[in-house]
């Protein structure tokens, strides 16, 4: 049987806004883009976009077969080899249920926050141990908008530490993927985590 | 005296296109706020938009004054904070010149390439404690398009090895910022390296 895989969700909601009220934000082009070629470049084997808006999913599926069987992926095939990863989920419950289905077990949900504070964190080195000796999937959780509810965080497995602790705080989550993808799995080798 | 600074240039032309053919790409509006926003995380002094191109200097200085003067920086300072670094020039020439007035000293320039093979490389670890040693301003330059061409890698100074030597190869320039921004300074503190 393959090592477990590690996985991406990019979550449109729950997430905060500003003032700390749970908010929908809306889904773009270019997250779908980045976080798949990233994700791709460090070997993850999928990457989900949550949102529980019908019309958003319909969206991102448009994108994604754009580029995987049209126009686009004949033109940059390696644009293709990254859109394969994308797929859409109402919810995380739906990803971590997904998960099951394909993988044959419950992954560890790992989540990020750009604000220290809230709950206890994990440091880069021992999650960056913890994953590579994993026996189930793993799921990198992400948030847009001002980041992930205080219930997304509660129920995760593991919290990693801020990128930057203690200075400027306003780091794209493209951003953030990549050096949080970097930290864990970097030269790891071709093969991926 | 102040510690020389490091700044960031992204290259509009001269770079290559898919087929190797010299062109001029356009600036997005994107880049310009993913890589102000990230060299502002990482306490970079500065980053220059590179085009010969005077309407696309005019779209940044547009892009840059809502956000630095205008109703963006009052909706959200700490993007104002990340935009004050952006600055447009027309070549890295211009770039280098302008180093030389506000920091004294010609910059150590530093290119990136996704891949290898054309020039010899400098590990990551070599190049973090060649520049935390600097005694002249560092400017680290990224491409657009299909990369730098292979004038301008010929022309500098230190050339960083690829992110992900010999896997697959299409991360985008945000993604290769933040990633190689925190490779070199990740850590520093918040003061920056």
């Amino acid at each position: 049987m393959s090592r477990p895989g590690v996985y991406l969700a990019l979550v449109h909601h729950p997430v905060k806004a500003r003032d700390g009220a749970t908010i929908t934000t809306s889904v773009t082009n270019l997250d779908v883009h980045d976080l798949a070629r990233t994700g791709r470049t460090y070997g993850l084997r999928g990457y989900f976009v949550v949102t529980p808006v019908e019309a958003q999913q319909a969206l991102v599926t448009h994108i994604v077969g754009h580029w995987r069987a049209g126009e686009g992926g004949q033109r940059v095939p390696e644009r293709a080899e990254a859109m394969r990863l994308v797929q859409t989920a109402p919810s995380l419950e739906a990803v971590c249920q997904e998960l099951l289905r394909i993988e044959g077990a419950a992954p560890t949900v790992v989540t990020t926050a750009a604000r220290g504070g809230r709950v206890a964190v994990c440091d880069f080195a021992t999650a960056r141990a913890t994953l590579a000796a994993r026996e189930a999937p793993v799921l990198l959780v992400f948030g847009t908008g001002h980041g992930l509810t205080d219930a997304v965080l509660a129920a995760a497995h593991v919290h990693l530490a801020p990128v930057r602790p203690g200075g400027y705080n306003h780091l794209p989550v493209r951003a953030a993927v990549a050096i949080i993808l970097d930290r864990l799995f970097g030269d790891a080798g071709a093969d991926g985590p």
